[in-house]
């Protein structure tokens, strides 16, 4: 095999709630309903993850990160995130880029994306340029047109070192 | 970094209803429904669409083409992948490789298939054999088994020239 | 074009019913309940095959098994994906890399993942950590969550020789 290059993908699902904070991309964005979850369930990050993992045959973010371990109760999953690319490291890889794409009925995150991009691109070590975070609704259908849940999904692109 | 290669990858959704016609992959299918949406609604050539931008990190189709624009308004999503590829080739990159997953109940599109290659693969600047388009049922589940909607995914591979 | 890889990616579906028995990964899972299907109905391994025929734009497993055909009534879906690494080979391709996911709300399948990725690497000609398999539920919502079906993504990317 004469690439160093591995390819990952990853999808991720939570419910909508009341009286939750809704993290998306490592920021708290401003909604009457926030993502539930064991950790600060902010499912692009976890989408991300689970690419990045996947990429290089790791497992995943629940065998990394149970949720029933108290240790991830409410975690910031920037931490889960910057572990994560602690073990690509020690396997010798770097990340190309990341592509992801937010499915939610509401509220815009358009404002919020440039944030998102540079906290995600601090962590993996790459410009912000790598980091593409796309958005959409389904057009009000299944439960995330009745903003019931979020979804995301996530491709990777990793480069032995 | 060594490499130029980049990944994206797209997701969209529709609403089918009775009243529209039915363009899928830049062809206009024959059925008793239509998807649903300010442009033609042609989900799989706005996966590729996002597929395409989210690999340079160039945001999203509604970034570029917002539904609140008189200027897009039932337009032809073919011109729409057209100005994507002009962003592509204007970055310094081309085409490797497009696969695509359309998510129907129904029609079957099989019979369309090689047109919408040769459609998408004409705009792109690649050979048919370099855009694939898969085609699924959910097996009735979820609104794509009630015929309600439709979704399509689509994964690329670019390259810097 | 100086790159001789490719991505390809699939997406799967199937209901869950009672009486049917549960393939995964080739993999017979215990449970309640198994994927209704024409074949085995083993999502995972079909989404895999999609993956790696769409990399190569050579259509898609519903093309090259038609769920009409005597030939691949309840057959497992092992011959199909050995069938269409023959296919690859012949394409003058190998797999470089495949990520995949489960969405599942039950059971939890991470015990037998070990034995489903190396049923899936024999076949690919390629070592385990070539072969990941993630799982995660999609935290009760929709069809999945429901458990009236199951849900598998593949990403691959290939390599010409
Ligand atoms: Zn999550
Ligand atoms: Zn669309
Ligand atoms: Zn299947």
């Amino acid at each position: 095999m004469a690439t160093k290059l591995r390819v990952g993908s990853g999808v991720d699902f939570h419910q909508l709630v009341e009286g939750r904070d809704f993290w998306l991309g490592g920021v708290k964005v401003p909604h009457i309903k926030g993502a539930l979850g064991h950790s600060d369930a902010d499912v692009l990050l976890h989408a991300i993850c689970d690419a990045l993992l996947g990429a290089l045959g790791l497992g995943d973010i629940g065998l990394h990160f149970p949720d029933t371990s108290n240790e991830f109760k409410n975690i910031d999953s920037k931490i889960l995130l910057a572990r994560v690319m602690e073990l690509i490291k020690k396997e010798g890889y770097q990340v190309v880029n990341v592509d992801s794409t937010l499915c939610l009925q509401a509220p815009k995150i358009k404002p919020y994306v440039p944030v998102m991009q540079q906290t995600i691109a601090d962590i993996l070590g790459v410009s912000v340029k790598e980091v593409s975070i796309k958005a959409t609704t389904t057009e009000e259908l299944g439960f995330v047109g009745r903003e019931e849940g979020v979804v995301a999904y996530a491709t990777a692109l990793l480069e032995g070192c």
